[in-house]
């Protein structure tokens, strides 16, 4: 099938063809992101990759892009949280809550940290199985490796395939402690951490590098011990920082459905805040420089492999034999570019 | 004082020497990371920056690459897992067991996770400064913010100033779920990952994401109900892949330092399979290649931000518009380098 015809069908709504589009988009990454590393790496039957998924790809999003009705008009939703806090039990809550209210409903599980199973967990896929059979959700996980800026790459283009299939709210669950939480929160309009009480270190740790980045707190697994210390501790956090916004927290138990409509409160609250203070748009610009600039970046970085493979590694040979220094070398490898 | 000096004193050993030049190295890569973005994000008096930072990091690493005896000799042990696993735990222990040794011990804590405290939790401080007063013991936290390849950056250049430093082992701990433990193995001649027994849901999600990178698996808190099961399940995984090192799996309990014997013997049997593989110096060609193309790759997303920043803006309104795609707008982009 032609892309053009892909991607009208996409817009209708069909679900394969949303998948198949989705698909194309993480092929085309991960294959040109193998391209670049075995390129670089000197294995041998790399150079070629696969240059017609890119072309398609270019294509698809040729398409998507101009032939959008309202570009960037669907809400993103970033979920994150260190493992075992429920962030897939809370995604499953949250798309039922959207679903009552009639929202189309897609859902990106973005796995950086899955190279060996090549995709989301066992369980979280049973659990997303429950919505299996509802048309007004479309749910995909992605693996794209997180080396290169794959997906950095890939996500936001995975993201206008599902507006473009008609999703008002989108979904982005990562897996995050680190640098997943960062990005999501540059993607997403409205970024969720999600916390669990009791959970010791893991919850100090987790704290100290997502306060920043949320938007909106839940602490998951209300029905535990300790959940009023984590609420307050958070209450306290929060009103250390200066900011326009104070994230507020909500208590949940995903698994049983309480507090889904406070969250949804809570989202909501959020959306009118970026839309009358400006920032919705301030978020959604810095979203398109983000994806124009990981895309030119592969590509340089694809030019790097492709085009000065052997420079690199005769320079890298050369560092290590203390024959030149590292920006000397980098200078070296940019002026190849030219 | 001159950098020239500065580096002679590192060389010397000298404990400020060699903090002043990791600070170097982190100011310089933070005041570039920051132009980038405040000129991307159209912020106002951010087009200037720090140049003398930059010029005087890339004397000291003029200075540190090409002078150096034996570049890349020092052994890099990576260290991660979840938090709460005892990372920081670990690392102490086996600062105590290569001290043993007569080792000098460089430790870089690296948190990308930590833009709130700006670093490593105050807990791990505590804990590191039982090594504060000894000579042979260099520590530094890093907390250059991971986005725009920052740690990337950096992380190699705070490396060769404590090779420089003397030190023979250095061991570099990050909190990482996701993107950091990749990060970290392709820096670290040797990966270890820690897990702990009876984490549930963390433990199956850590174990997806890294046993791939895994050189050597720990499993501490070996005290705790479960260890058995853990080891069990890990056995079994690691025997699912062929691969000519299988990671050995350890069993420590690194708040009273049992298992520090076992976890070196494993230690030394990977890096000795590293020298006679022929893989430790594949892998120290391919952390060169990602230092020289990580600086390339900074510079290049540098000069798109402080030249070509309103180009930037203009591509993003488009894009926004759907007046253009990201792939084109990307184009345009690199068109501009030129």
């Amino acid at each position: 099938m032609d892309v053009r015809e892909l991607v009208g069908q996409a817009r209708s709504g069909r679900p394969r063809a949303v998948a198949r589009l989705i698909s194309l988009v993480e092929n085309a990454v991960e294959n040109a992101v193998e391209r670049a590393v075995g390129n670089a790496a000197g294995v041998a039957g790399h150079a070629g990759g696969d240059p017609a998924a890119s072309r398609a790809l270019r294509e698809a999003m040729a398409e998507l892009a101009t032939g959008a009705a309202r570009p960037y008009s669907a809400r993103v939703i970033g979920l994150t949280g260190s493992p075992g806090v429920g962030k897939s039990t809370s995604t499953g809550m949250l798309i039922r809550a959207f679903r009552r209210r009639g929202s189309r409903v897609g859902v990106l599980a973005v796995d950086p940290s899955s190279p060996f199973t090549g995709g989301a967990l066992l369980g979280d896929r049973v659990r997303m199985q429950d919505h299996a059979t509802d048309p007004g959700v479309f749910i995909r996980s992605m693996s794209t490796r997180g080396h290169l800026g794959g997906l950095a790459w890939a996500t936001p283009q995975a993201l206008r395939v599902l507006e473009a299939a008609g999703c008002d709210v989108i979904l982005v669950e990562t897996v995050g402690v680190g640098q997943a939480e960062v990005d999501i929160a540059r993607l997403a309009d409205t970024t969720v951490v999600i916390l669990a009480p009791g959970m010791g270190d893991g919850v100090q740790a987790a704290k100290a590098g997502i306060l920043e980045v949320a938007d909106v707190l839940v602490v998951n697994k209300a029905d535990r011990d300790g959940v009023q210390a984590t609420v307050r501790e958070l209450r306290y956090m929060t009103g250390l920082v200066e900011a326009a916004w104070r994230p507020p927290i909500v208590t949940t138990v995903a698994s049983r459905g309480e507090g889904a409509e406070d969250l949804l409160a809570a989202l909501d609250k959020h959306q009118a805040y970026l839309e009358e203070s400006g920032e919705a748009r301030r978020r959604r610009l810095a979203r398109a420089r983000d994806e124009i600039e990981a895309i030119a970046l592969a590509q340089l970085r694809s030019r790097f492999a492709v085009l000065h493979g052997d420079r690199l590694d005769a320079l890298a040979e050369r560092l290590l034999g203390a024959e030149t220094d590292p920006y000397a070398a980098a200078d070296d490898l940019i002026a190849a570019l030219g």
